[in-house]
């Protein structure tokens, strides 16, 4: 894997143990109903159910904990308008420091609110991605605080794997585990721990056809911006970090593309047969599977929903 | 108690043995932010997880598993439009005997898909309840079928008992058991159970206020019908049921009503907090909950969830 230096099995554990009283060690449901539709069998493992509703918990927590002393007393800064926002937001809180939140001006009230809620302080900037990074780079140049990316930065990588390593705790005899993909935090950090653990295990991606960076990529073996994404998947709709890309081209068995309607479908199937609230991400890796069922067929399959966060007045059923 | 012979707590037991193997163990679930809404300690016991998303599969089961090998050989009827429906044709399907359900031609064609997923047979009537009940005497005279009832029937409370049996089980040292009622199967049970088991739980239920003929019966001390009912909690419309109302006036501490906007308001809480879906039904005991805080304030109470078949396309929100 070139020459960068990847958290060690060891490294992923210790994250582990460092934010467990701040998550939640999230439940891995099943319903045969869609093992019958499916014809394998799926594990789903609730992200959903995490602390702010999205396995970003995991890593916000893992990269503030991971501060130096005089580090967190600067407190931590982002950009976001999404849960890595509120994620980041809740890390600080929890740890007592500030965190400064640079949000576009057209942010949607209920993302704003979420932060807050938390007690992060949001910095409201044009909404484009210049402005975006210049206010971010002003804010900590006068704070002093440690930017934490969303995705493409080791601590978070090494905190997002900790959700695999629950999974192969509790379900060791997996033949694939497969995660959506957007910036690949949690694709990246889900693959460098099967290799770790269980390099026999597939892993296997999501990701909307309306935002197949992440696929152009792998094909291309370099990476290609995302430009111009449309799916309603709005977690996946960025481009790929650099480091998750390492980890995704050497680690991940093969990137699946799903489109809307195949997305939108395995949402509702979710809803209706497991009687839990999913964003439309965490739907993405199981409509790919539904679209490629052959590949599947009678296996043992862990899938990742990773997150719960949705707008119920604008459901797309 | 009259001299009506209740199921006493052995023959619950034995009724949780019985069904064990075709039903789920639900899970109980909480939520910190919720608790702090509402200044207590709550614990959602979720039969919108059960098999056929509800807690009617627990009774239905029971009910048809204590039939004797010549009444199976000869099955089931029931009239229906709801989940009592689903949960007979499905516990008839497990055991290899025939049910007969009697649903008016008006009824959703969700239900009827539900039913005939379970192999159930469907005969049509008239949309009213004496064409219901005059078409179910014909079907039981022709079939000889046994008739189960969906709540007035002493297996059914047995079995909707088993629910209680559980959540007192993993949680003993609660202050307080809420469930909703409408036709009081669940109440019954759940308060037969808790009588018999731990006497010094109080249970309390919740009713919408555009369906209170338990709480108008409750208060007048004798069965009141409901008439005209009108909620959008729609698995509580119906008439409480009479040996029902007999452990309900005897054992239940208190109903409380909830508003229309109440029971939303509690049911979007659960899905945007919980991350679960549930039926509007099943919202209605929180609701009551949090327009009575004082009564509930540092408590421990545990909240059956009912069930989780709700129209996503009808959401309230």
């Amino acid at each position: 894997m070139e020459s960068t230096q990847f958290p060690s099995l060891e490294a992923i554990k210790s994250a582990a143990e460092r934010i467990k009283p701040f998550v939640h060690h999230t439940p891995i449901l099943s319903s045969s109903a869609i093992n019958e539709i499916a014809g394998c069998e799926i594990f789903f493992k609730c992200e959903n159910f995490q602390k702010v509703g999205a396995f970003k918990a995991r890593g916000a927590a893992n990269a503030v904990l991971k501060l130096s002393e005089e580090e967190r007393s600067l407190g931590v800064a982002t950009h976001s308008s999404g849960n890595h926002a509120a994620a980041l937001a809740r890390a600080a809180k929890v740890a007592g420091i500030p965190a400064y939140i640079v949000m576009p001006s057209n942010a949607p009230e209920i993302k704003k609110k979420a932060v807050k809620g938390y007690g992060g302080i949001i910095i409201e900037c044009e909404p484009n991605l210049q402005a975006r990074e210049t206010t971010l780079e002003k804010v900590v140049e006068e704070t002093g605080a440690t930017f934490i990316p969303p995705y493409d930065f080791m601590d978070v990588i090494e905190g997002q794997a900790t959700c695999a390593l629950e999974i192969l705790e509790e379900k060791p005899d997996l033949d694939i585990l497969m995660a959506p993909v957007g910036g690949g935090g949690l694709l990246g950090g889900t693959a460098l721990l099967v290799h770790l653990m269980k390099p026999e295990i597939k892993v296997i991606a999501g990701e909307p056809e309306g935002a197949d960076d992440a696929f152009q990529s792998f094909q291309a073996g370099k990476l290609i911006p995302q430009t111009g994404p449309k799916t309603i998947a709005d977690g996946l709709l960025t481009s790929l970090g650099k480091l998750n890309f390492e980890l995704i081209s050497d680690l991940v068995e093969e990137i699946l593309l799903a489109s809307e309607s195949e997305i939108i479908e395995a949402m509702r199937l979710v809803y209706e047969r497991m009687k839990i609230v999913i964003e439309p991400s965490s739907a993405v890796p199981l409509a790919a599977l539904l679209a490629n069922k052959e590949k599947f067929a009678g296996k043992k399959v862990a899938i990742i929903l990773s997150g719960g966060n949705v707008d119920l007045g604008k459901l797309p059923f």
